[in-house]
């Protein structure tokens, strides 16, 4: 694996300015431990494992000592994460009463952001401080009450908003089962645990996508660790980055059938529209995450998996038809929604768990970025009318 | 004024990297119509103004109109600038009942901590939609909206924290004096009123910032004006950053009185101790912010401006003499302390204050982020031991 060109590191001397792309694309900022996208080879990884290995071989909450701790828990490790955890999943009372509130609020239902309220105040609730102010055990055992509260929180504004009681965390469940349980109000089959439980881990961590980027730009104040994860939550609602796994499902509703995929497909590639669930602004090879999902949905089967597989397989061949050299592939999307929709998660879910995993990420990145302990703010170039201009008095 | 040294700007080819400075100072990462700081000249300005002659010459609303649009009001858009903003200062209804439990949230009273859940909060209220799905105008309705609730929002959670009920925003009061009023439960004097309204223009927007970065970076995945000022008022909480005009206050309790400056003030320079409200990170120049304040506050009068004068003096020559070709000078905290106190604002109120006219500045970042529509997604080197290392069975 060959690493790819890299001009010489910029460095510049005190008042002088450098201009790069905007969007940032290409523009190392920072050093990492916590992993990588290989867009070239199909292939990331979360500290020195694949991430497809880990998803296919681990639980989430092993995964999730990986990405805070840096290693694989031993047997006891693991034993008394999970023992950690399970108190954290509870909601605190004042929290509970605030949350029907939260859930009801706004003419649609957007869990993201219910999300982003209710864990700004379970935060507050808890008391936490700028991390700059506590020790590194302070803010670790904060990634944890976080991290292991969203969940609970997204089930709980779920059922909320459809006027259903909140589900108590079941603590002999793992996070995923868990999750599903809360949301359903039933145990979930060990298959359909399992699966969600897969693509949970497989979105933990991707790079330095802009809601993670979002995170370490607020951790690199000072601030809380709530407040990071606030905005990466901000973040990650706006549809060019969260996106909609719930439109690739829509995407296979509107097309209904097999004979149909062409005569939907093709006008609309040639219109120039994208196909929701194709394409990838970092891999140029398929997907690794939609490989695997690929498979989970595979396990599960059902007509909805074979209507999709062959979607996927006449629309990979349309696109490179249609727009070749793109190299046009599904993405995480494509499968993540038929897998979500068997395993009984409602689609304005979809989004949410995802959420309910990454934030894991995000955690990860904040006690990084606070081990780095330096502010993040970049440069403008100014280019409206040169001042001063003096200023006039008000025209009439 | 002579532009400084610029590199050519770096252009990458697909799937190239190219390394940055930490923490991305000099590095222009976009283009932008609102304003600029020059640190080597010690000016800022907003649009092809001074912000410190606007702050002299206008209204607090005349600056943020021409923040949000790019031209000053004409008087009759004034006019109807201030009409439109009165309403948008009242509570709702539902969110004022859930004021009383955000503002009781922790064992200390963090007023950041508590906007950040109750405006994420009022935003979903209003059924803030992500700024792609809606029209210019009704993203600049909710710039509106936003902007001109958080001095309700932050005055009544001071008041209730303080057991004391919410005051209705007075209809006829300019902002600024509005705000005070509203905190204190009575109209402040013209000459208070207008020492806070020139503090607040001064700070609506200074460069690049932490929080106004991590607005853009919101927004540039398209998520609703909520989402993008949550996630700046998380950053402002960082102490790098918001900073804490009360300490510069604290500082000068603790000297005293001018005969223990030097006792106080030479040992903790000689220990590499920072003096709050002293130096700046772009200002190698007096702050122009500070000589308005100081002026602001001179006019105010009494002994404690009298005395923050001769500590600044003092201060002044001691970093000289001791620092040498440092050049450290007051920042924006050291008089804003001074100011607000004599204005009447209690010191947990400093950087919220700093808040409620910042917030101005971070919606117009927003609005012009909006225009671009572009993700800011960088890449991060990663560190790490080298992948993929195979996924080991849990060791004992």
């Amino acid at each position: 694996m060959t690493a790819p060109a890299r001009p010489a590191p910029i460095q510049l001397c005190a008042g002088e300015l450098v201009d790069v792309p905007r969007g940032l694309k290409g523009v190392v900022v920072t050093e990492t431990r916590i992993g990588d996208v290989r867009g070239a080879e199909g292939f990331y990884h979360y500290r020195e494992f694949s991430a497809i290995e880990l998803a296919e071989r681990c639980s989430l909450e092993q995964v999730w000592y990986l990405m805070f701790s840096g290693h694989l828990p031993t047997r006891s490790e693991q034993a008394s994460f999970t023992e950690k955890i399970a108190p954290l999943r509870q909601l605190p009372k004042e929290l509970r009463a605030l949350l029907p509130a939260i859930a009801r609020t706004g003419q649609h239902f957007l869990p993201l952001d219910g999300l982003r309220t209710a864990l700004s105040l379970a935060c507050s609730m808890r008391g936490m401080r700028p991390w700059l102010d506590i020790s590194s055990e302070e803010l670790r055992a904060d990634a944890l009450f976080a991290t292991a509260i969203v969940p609970t929180l997204l089930a709980a504004l779920y059922r909320l908003r459809q006027g259903l009681d909140p589900i108590e965390p079941a603590a002999d469940l793992g996070t995923a089962e868990n999750y599903l349980y809360m949301i359903r109000g039933e145990r979930p089959t060990p298959q359909h645990a399992r699966a969600v439980e897969k693509y949970m881990i497989s979105t933990i961590d991707h790079g330095f996508n802009a809601s993670t980027f979002t995170g370490r730009v607020i951790a690199g104040t000072g601030a809380d660790l709530g407040a990071c994860l606030v905005g990466a939550i901000g973040a990650l609602s706006g549809p060019l980055h969260g996106g909609a796994p719930s439109r690739a499902l829509d995407t296979l509703d509107a097309i209904g059938s097999p004979e149909n995929i062409d005569a939907w497909v093709r006008p609309r590639v040639a219109a120039g529209e994208r196909m929701m669930g194709f394409g990838h602004a970092v891999y140029k090879t398929e997907d690794p995450r939609s490989r695997m999902l690929r498979e989970t949905a595979r396990a599960l089967g059902g007509d909805l998996v074979d209507f999709a597989i062959e979607v996927e397989r006449r629309v990979v061949r349309i696109l490179a038809e249609m727009k070749p050299g793109r190299q046009l592939y599904t993405n995480v999307e494509f499968f993540a929604g038929v897998v979500m929709h068997l395993c009984g998660l409602p689609r304005e879910m979809f989004t949410p768990t995802f959420a309910s995993s990454r934030v894991i990420g995000w955690a990860a990145h904040v006690l990084e970025q606070a081990a780095e302990a330096k502010i993040i703010r970049p440069s403008a170039r100014y280019v409206g009318p040169p001042p001063p201009v003096p200023v006039p008095d008000p025209a009439d």
